[in-house]
């Protein structure tokens, strides 16, 4: 389905960082499949991983390569394909090898190069197919608006648009530059829902407010969506500082600026990552109210969003609001219901945990918009929530079922 | 689908037990809608709600009666079509009303009457209705076969088949019958996925000792299934026991007889609910092994069986082990995937956590039987669980989308 909301045409480039992509024949396909950013000395970052207790090899790769580069970065290489997950030994050598091979041609340390991979899984990772690639990746790389397209084309999989968004602000005489591409949870044929995220700012920070930063914008963005519930062994959100523009967190006023700057920008990508969600035909735009704290409320969303029967509904453009009723009911939060409202779209349709009187062609009309809003009031405090989700069609158990290994 | 294994044709009645059924015009089609039990003097009974914060009528009544009046029941009024939940205190006030007419018909205190509703919610209690068909309902109570199918089939929802199963065993010249009535897990139309289990026997016991019973014979297999990962507000499991054959629960060897004959009717009753899941094409006996704690393999295959994505490769016949994998990832429990194995059918598809060559054809063979083991060992310890789920299919979200309130 269409965005939910216009993403500015334009893409602004933070001051130094280049890319670059290419086919390195990883794709079945044939398209891009090998990307490439090359970032500029003192450029440090931060990484949030998957959950997952299954890791793919870039993942422990690169987790280990950042600590032991003080969160220093000069690259990061992308593949797409392979997701180098269950690959055993073959795969963590292999990925070591790219990282390798990419800090040679550089002329950086391979501690510096960030690896990332998706893509099916339990296949033998091609290192070979990516190292004869690297030199004419390398020899691509610009700071151009054309070259962010291409890596953000090549990092795709199942997603069916590029997930681009940029942001600048002006402070103390300074430009400073956000710049967010990802890929999306739409499934991987055939095993994985990964989401990929890189930010690029030319703000100077150091990795411990980097940090902060990145944690703060993902609780705000990617931790409050859900696709399906499932979470893939490969999720990765990496945030990379130049500090060519010379403004520096340092600065009360900077830091203010750039984490609203940054937080906006990982909105944006959420918003597109979901609403290019396989099969997805209605977002729903959750919002829980006044739970008594905010992990409450994210409990409680996730309940809702994870739910198969109410989930389905919203494909129907169902107003049924028994099932989220009863789904906040075996949230595991001790609700009372009868202090329960739940809203679809501009009405009321339960009052205090009861049936309540609404116009129910207006509340099909909202759920059968792109986009409906869901508002969930506990009347346990004061904590909310907004959360991303989707419904589940029928189109999406075809795209996840008729595949076969 | 079929049932996963034949149910035995003829129904072995427990000594003082009628049974009867009409319809009292609440289903819309006209089918049976109102279903009665009548309990010698002397029955008592022992009961497991819903863990829902979210409680229908029925359930708050029939947990205050039953604990009012010491466990003791003398009848049982089951109502289909309608659920009686977010109906407020004009519900709560419905359901009283019919304990109190049907005790005043049949003689018995009101808190001996167990009240049970399953349909609809949302909608007005039709409390009139229904106490206008008591008279001929309960004048219509009958210990046969035949009635008992009757009570069965007018507490049916969405299911395709009645679920019936019952045992008997000799013990010290006694002859003991276990009956389990159940209707199932397919999700009401338009809101609920309710299961209600009437358990009947005529074996002599305590509350105290019932209660032991179903709370061990429902933790072997009603609280091991799953179909969608949603909890009713009415789920309700009953166990009556009359005294009537003369042996008793005090007597060791009764017991032990007891309680495996209890087991073994639950645990058909939950097969014949999963097999009759709305839009189930596959039922798959999940097996996981080698867990620390009998809790922990349950946290493990409760993951697995609510992951969208392994219950729609499942739909599709797809061995696809990854999924199944990055699900124990993200159980929350410190799984070491490198000692992670996974079998489907006869064949390890996963071996330390990597890729192991498999007969993929045969594989998919063995999941596109009408049931199929998987089997997941953790290499954690030594507890395991049987888990009964289901694949996720494009049929179920379309009986689940494709209405509207």
């Amino acid at each position: 389905m269409k965005p939910l909301r216009n993403v500015p045409e334009n893409v602004l480039l933070p001051a130094g960082f280049s890319f670059a992509a290419i086919t390195a024949g990883i794709k079945a396909s044939g398209k891009p499949d090998l990307a490439l950013v090359e970032a500029s000395e003192g450029t440090v970052g931060a990484v949030l991983f998957t959950t997952n207790r299954v890791v793919a090899a870039p993942v422990e790769v690169g987790r280990t390569a950042l600590r032991a580069a003080r969160g220093r970065v000069r690259a990061v290489i992308v593949n797409s394909g392979n997701a180098n997950c269950a690959t055993g030994k073959p795969g963590m050598a292999g990925c070591q090898q790219v990282c390798r091979e990419t800090a040679k041609l550089l002329d950086v340390p391979a501690t510096e190069v960030f690896p990332s991979s998706t893509g099916i899984i339990g296949v033998p990772f091609p290192a070979d197919k990516i190292c004869a690639s690297l030199s004419k990746l390398i020899n691509a790389r610009l700071a151009t608006e054309t070259a962010v397209r291409s890596f953000a084309g090549a990092i795709m999989t199942t997603d069916t648009r590029a997930k681009i968004v940029s942001s600048r602000f002006r402070v103390a005489g300074n430009e400073v530059t956000v710049l967010g591409i990802a890929k999306g949870a739409g499934m991987i044929h055939p095993q994985m829902a990964t989401m990929l995220v890189y930010l690029f700012t030319d703000v100077r920070a150091t990795t411990s407010d980097l940090r902060t930063a990145l944690r703060s914008a993902a609780d705000e963005s990617f931790n409050c969506m859900s696709i399906d519930g499932d979470t893939s062994t490969n999720d990765t959100a990496l945030l990379l500082a130049s500090g060519a523009s010379g403004a520096t967190l340092k600065d009360g006023s900077t830091r203010k600026k750039f984490f609203a700057a940054l937080t906006t920008v990982c909105q944006s990508l959420a918003e597109q990552i979901i609403s290019d969600g396989e099969g997805v035909q209605h977002v729903i735009r959750l919002k829980v109210e006044q739970a008594r704290s905010r992990k409450e409320a994210l409990t409680v969303a996730r309940t809702i969003a994870h739910s198969a029967l109410v989930k389905t509904a919203w494909a129907g453009a169902d107003p049924n609001w028994g099932r989220v009723l009863a789904a906040v009911g075996r949230s595991g939060i001790a609700v009372d219901p009868t202090r329960v409202q739940i809203f679809i779209g501009d009405q009321q349709v339960c009052r205090n945990g009861c049936a309540w009187k609404f116009d129910e062609q207006r509340a099909h009309q909202s759920l059968a918009e792109p986009a409906c809003d869901i508002r969930v009031t506990l009347g346990r405090g004061r904590e909310s929530i907004d959360f991303l989700t989707t419904d589940l069609t029928a189109e999406y158990v075809h795209i996840n079922a008729d595949y076969s290994t």
